[in-house]
């Protein structure tokens, strides 16, 4: 047993020392050992990965591909505990334990607060009709959307003076879910560049995959929006414009320049448009308006924010028939996993997320975004005044502002809690570089903002 | 240019002397090559990979690692292309061009025909008028399922006798979704053995993984169940009981030998149980109804075809808190990879979903699961009276009948087609072992399912 494992340390440490990215084991047998001692031999073997960072996982299954046995992703275990808002829930279930009846200012999670916009709900019902009837019933959908909605998608973009073809918009489930699954067109060995601070799904998605991931981290200097320059170096590349956390969107200017080096670099761009609908300045709402992003960039959208549907679930992306790398188109690629492994997305939704882009669905669903951004006003107000500086809040429904006092992000979320009894949400979970930040969702309840904001305000001043 | 396309060709043709399983090209520099030269290296590199069978895709990535440059997941070049329903309908298309105005009977695809219950139908109306106001409007939902839905499907399970806690349940968006999206959890070196004739998906998933496929081949010696063996050698087992295409279903016993062999050699089952409410006989409905199975399977089931659900979409997956491989338990990967890549399901799908466990909701998609039971009455009549060999009917939709006079499944449609205007789908649709059989759906209207009955036995007897 002790042998076992000593070997298995002594070939971990030779290999190491000779690449750090790829360790084949010597092929020892360890059949003449019996399973329990197997067993043990593997979780501490696992073990010895997980500190070695990662780069053993891979050998593992060689080890002990031998036998069948089954080994999980390995690849899991490196991913770190997500703390973010399950701290902030034990933090503030303390509180309301030892405060009861207290009422909190929530403006954390940027979850919506207003319902679904009456044309969505009206098609929503009469989805739900026709799947009552057979004569109109919908068995299953096509796998990479419904006509009727890639084309109001396509026409969308059309509108705003980008050209799409409509199999050029495939349906999803929402960004999120998009993000995760898209990850599969790519070689595990595409390094990624995500920029920092950011949503915290896009490294661990990465790392399940044991991608090497590299951080580009922002500021205050580049007014959080980072620029390739002559060394960055990566092959997939995450921009989230207008930013979450940070609400700072790109202009046309700088986005060229990230579609120029990914053309150049034979890069891709994942660009998480989710919240280009409120975007209110003269700046690209889709990286397709900068010429050249249709041979390097994949746009995922989402109508989560743009017209509530966090919790009704729908979402599109755009992968133009330009984009190939190696010779397979993207496109194509997405077209057969999609009918791989989806059967479609639910009818009902569809007809749902189809009644956002007619002319009374835009004109509702920008009535609740007007909501919103009175919401981000208010809030804004109240940072002037108080001599705070913040960035978005303007085309974002965020606001990211520097912590007073040079107080970390956790500290300031607990000052803010227990004196005023409101709840943001602390940069640093969204990167070691939101250390010094916290951000503000302005997706809450008017009424609250608006008391959230007072608070804030003669809070922020007394720290003066 | 010719020398760089030479030097690949060699050290392609030596790497692979040396090797089947993993090659590793020697890391000779190409950064002296002009950009459309390596280009075009890159592209015939592809192709030999591809003529290759996959073996070189790993190499690639790190034979042009050194480049900043997205190399696509090259394992989607190994895909064969899906000829099965295209060929199908272009045939259709093209019977029908020929002879406008015909009316044919369609018993290829397994959509079904019968629209949505009235308990799900109410449900899912309720659920959309609570989406319409502030006071009942549900954003973000759980990551892993609303917890009134995993605990109808647990205790749907326990009404069963099988004892299942609702975080041992998982909803999602239907069994294709979750086969796909599943296989995240398993390292790319397992060998994914697949019983066949089979789902095309099984395979495809799997290649687009780069994992080594193990096909299972069936037929009537084993009455379409085959059962592992001394020399059975896989780490990833797909069953699917009842079956798709050939209706056969695993019996307890035969069910147990699985068990115990995966049990034994920490291999991992993942259950297709999509058809399990088409059951009539003392079979399993669940794997979990066999002792040990909650250390070695995963169930995958739909409300699909339970309930119609195939275009409003809806699933539900098992994975056990007792299962875990190499130290790592399972349900807990599962819950991470929720949380990370999706938002949840929708919670209006999740409220028709709901309606389904309800005592109302059963009793009504039992009454449609008869009329569809009917329909497989009616064919299986036929074929008894023409003497024709079948499978399946009793415990699932599909009748999966041998052809007649040794006749291939694909010459077997097309007389179908052009002599009695009947649809089905040819067995080798689903892999080699099913050329000499033919699939029929039972989802069909029931007045065209006693038409196409009447004239298959015709055309049978006239063939004796």
């Amino acid at each position: 047993m002790h042998d076992t494992l000593a070997l298995l340390r002594v070939s971990y440490h030779s290999a190491r020392a000779l690449s750090s990215r790829r360790i084949v084991f010597p092929l020892f047998s360890l059949s003449r050992f019996s399973p329990p001692i197997l067993d043990k031999a593997r979780a501490r073997c696992y073990h010895t990965s997980h500190q070695g960072k990662g780069v053993l996982t891979d050998s593992l299954a060689l080890l002990f591909g031998g036998d069948p046995m089954l080994t999980p992703n390995l690849s899991y275990a490196n991913l770190k505990e997500s703390y973010l808002f399950r701290r902030i829930a034990q933090k503030t279930e303390a509180y309301l334990a030892a405060h009861p009846g207290t009422h909190l200012y929530r403006m954390g999670i940027g979850d919506v607060s207003l319902p679904l916009v009456p044309a969505v709900i009206e098609a929503l019902h009469r989805a739900v009709e026709d799947q009552s009837r057979q004569s109109s019933f919908h068995g299953y959908m096509p796998e990479c959307g419904a006509p009727f909605l890639r084309e109001a998608v396509a026409e969308h973009y059309r509108r705003r003076g980008v050209m799409l073809a409509a199999d050029e918009v495939f349906v999803s489930s929402g960004a999120s879910d998009e993000l995760g699954d898209l990850l599969d067109l790519f070689d595990r060995k595409n390094r990624a560049l995500i920029m920092e601070p950011a949503y915290p799904a896009y490294v661990d998605a990465n790392i399940m995959a044991g991608r090497e991931i590299i951080h580009l981290s922002s500021g205050p200097d580049n007014h959080f929006l980072p620029l390739p320059n002559e060394t960055t170096d990566a092959d997939l590349v995450y921009l989230c414009s207008p930013n979450n956390p940070t609400g700072a969107a790109y202009d046309r200017e700088q986005l060229t320049r990230w579609v120029q080096w990914a053309n150049e670099h034979q890069a891709l761009i994942l660009f998480d448009a989710a919240y280009e609908a409120f975007i209110e300045e003269d700046l690209p709402h889709s990286i397709f308006e900068i010429p050249g992003a249709s041979t390097c960039a994949i746009e995922i959208c989402s109508l989560s924010k743009t017209a509530g549907f966090t919790g009704t679930r729908l979402g599109y992306t755009v992968i133009s028939k330009d984009l190939e790398r190696c010779g397979l188109s993207l496109n194509a690629m997405w077209v057969r996993n999609r009918t791989t492994k989806t059967n479609g997305i639910s009818y009902i939704l569809q007809r749902g997320g189809a009644a956002v882009f007619t002319e009374e669905g835009q004109r509702q669903v920008h009535d609740n975004i007007r909501v919103y951004k009175e919401n981000a006003r208010v809030l804004m107000k109240a940072l002037d005044e108080a001599g705070i500086r913040y960035w978005g809040g303007r085309n974002a429904p965020y606001i990211w502002m520097q912590c007073p006092d040079g107080m970390g992000s956790w500290a300031f979320f607990d000052r803010l809690l227990n004196e005023i009894q409101v709840v943001g949400t602390p940069g640093e979970g969204f990167g070691a570089c939101g250390v010094d930040f916290f951000r503000f969702s302005t997706f809450g309840d008017p009424a609250d903002t608006r008391e959230a904001a007072g608070r804030l305000k003669s809070l922020l001043k007394k720290t003066e």
